[in-house]
């Protein structure tokens, strides 16, 4: 089969062996595929990302967050927001959903045999949606209901990192929002807030399209920080519950900002994974009692729930898939996706 | 009257103006005042926390913590954890309390006019516990009960730090409690979490001194961190309930350590103010979902129910105090507090 893959940083187009399902597993046929940023962050500074991994590792534990060691000498898979449909199950397994079902499923692979499962995320040997098909776990397929487009269910992925984000927050009704950056992670966190009844919402972005997908999705209040900073936006709503800012940016140096900025007993949801080594001043967030919460994927659940969001009409994630695209035109779209006046998320159909 | 203060970074004493009480205020003697390691902190680095303020200051919403701005080329004033003794009470002001009243107090004065407040802390122009006499608010006056001596009533601040903390972090019996640093910050740490009936607490430091310490105010296992670390420790008491870990140790790449080191879902409670910037990862706080709480200081019901706790043998702080001393020797009491085997409180005596 033709799959896009990682090999020396760059993405090609290449002939990859058919992938063969084994007990538990189901072949799928991709139909759709988003591309993360975090695949972005990966061809660019996988080595870095690596060396992280490889830290955290050897801490007494922990374990290695990306599985197998990935080798960046050889080819790289990715692709771990995806629906596609089924074609056929392994040996011996029952498939709860009829051959021709269009599925997706959190991107984890339950191994053939035994209980070892290994992130569909960067590997070099399990494949992800860059491909016209890959295995899935039948103990993990969710069929998408409603007729919902595949190239829309490619969206439950990053829109349930928003839902597990304002969930864990534990944000209320009665608090306020100040969501940091409206990239695909800020929209998708703006929606769940939107959808849990939170409000005002205030939202802040350097680029007039992403602002306009951030009205779109539910937010209230949305800045130019060049013209006015979230800070005085969200003063300016009066809300004056609790404030929880989700930072949504993940570069090095928001975190500080926001430790200075914010105002005392703030409660800062990290949902943008800064990949880089961060310097931050404890000082600001003692005098002002902050609290900083690190957030990371979802459940099970909420990624079911989020289909079901999507498919339900309740969150409309059509504004935000800016183009669709071949595998032939992954490599154009790495490089696209790096203007937001241009680009949200692009979907590669193989 | 006489009072030890701070001169170009170094303590000397001299003869300073008698303090004259305003409405509102009271005249009291000075019996005891504990060194806080923030006073030896402000004495090296007050150039580098003024700055550090001056930063906040000039965040939108925030305000300098130390008040006014203090000049370190004018002699500073130190002292916040005091007891002493109620002389006179201010014109037309009526203290709660008798005079020769023994009573202590959260180091913060009411101006006499107006609403204005002032931290005793480091200051030009408000006294602290380093001298013979000060003024205290009179509203703010709280008697030590029970016959408490000076010198331990003088801990109720320092002990207060160690409540908030614990009620701050919400922790709950089931939860287990790791304290890292057994200095005054970690000791009040842990005896706020005995008397919560946290447990198991498990605790660490380099100092076998401050470890016995540290058994002495309610842990249940402390650990030379060269010989086992803390999460080691942790694992090996069993305790499967939420992990609570309090960082009382406030110097730079400790948060880092903990979380490359810390279990999934850890809760991280920052008691130990460190003042430089700090490098960390949040990439191991994402894979990790971790939380960081920065907590300061206490709430008045705090320090008072701290008082009572000492006063009513709750907590003995007793073993705490290492030497007590009269202004002459607040000097040499700055370069002893160096050494943890050898001291933990020094208490001055005016």
């Amino acid at each position: 089969m033709r799959a896009a893959v990682l090999s020396a940083g760059t993405v090609v187009v290449r002939e990859v062996a058919d992938p063969v399902p084994g007990p538990g597993q189901v072949l799928v046929q991709v139909r759709a595929c988003g591309i993360c940023g975090s695949d972005l962050h990966f061809a660019r500074h996988g080595a870095h990302m690596l060396a992280l991994d490889d830290e955290l590792a050897t801490a007494p534990g922990s374990k290695r967050l990306l599985g197998p060691r990935v080798e960046l000498g050889r080819d790289v898979y990715l692709g771990h927001e995806f629906a596609a449909e089924v074609l056929v199950a392994g040996p011996g397994t029952e498939t709860p959903v009829a051959e021709g079902t269009l599925v997706t499923s959190v991107p984890v692979l339950l191994a053939s045999t035994g209980t070892a499962t290994e992130s569909i995320i960067y590997s070099n040997s399990t494949y992800g949606g860059y491909g016209e098909q890959m295995l899935l776990s039948a103990a993990l397929l969710l069929p998408v209901p409603n007729g919902l487009p595949a190239h829309l269910a490619a969206l439950t992925e990053p829109m349930a990192v928003g839902l597990h984000a304002v969930n864990r927050s534990a944000i209320r009704p009665g608090d306020g929002a100040l969501v940091l950056g409206c990239g695909p992670v800020g929209l998708a966190v703006i929606a769940a807030l939107r959808l849990a009844g939170i409000g005002p919402i205030v939202a802040t972005d350097y680029s007039p399209t992403r602002r306009a997908l951030a009205t779109g999705m539910g937010a209230d209040v949305v800045v130019d920080p060049r013209q006015e900073d979230g800070w005085a936006a969200w003063a300016r709503t009066g809300g004056g519950g609790r404030l929880v800012v989700f930072e949504a940016i993940g570069v090095p140096g928001i975190l500080n900002d926001i430790l200075r900025a914010a105002p005392r007993d703030t409660h800062v949801v990290v949902v943008g994974v800064c990949m880089e080594a961060d310097a931050v001043n404890p000082y600001f967030g003692a005098v002002k009692e902050l609290s900083i919460q690190f957030v990371f994927g979802y459940e099970v659940e909420e990624f079911a729930s989020t289909l079901r969001a999507l498919a339900e009409g309740q969150i409309d994630v059509t504004p935000l898939v800016t183009a669709r695209i071949p595998l032939e035109k992954v490599s154009w779209a790495f490089e696209a996706l790096s203007d937001p006046e241009q680009h949200c998320k692009i979907i590669i159909e193989p």
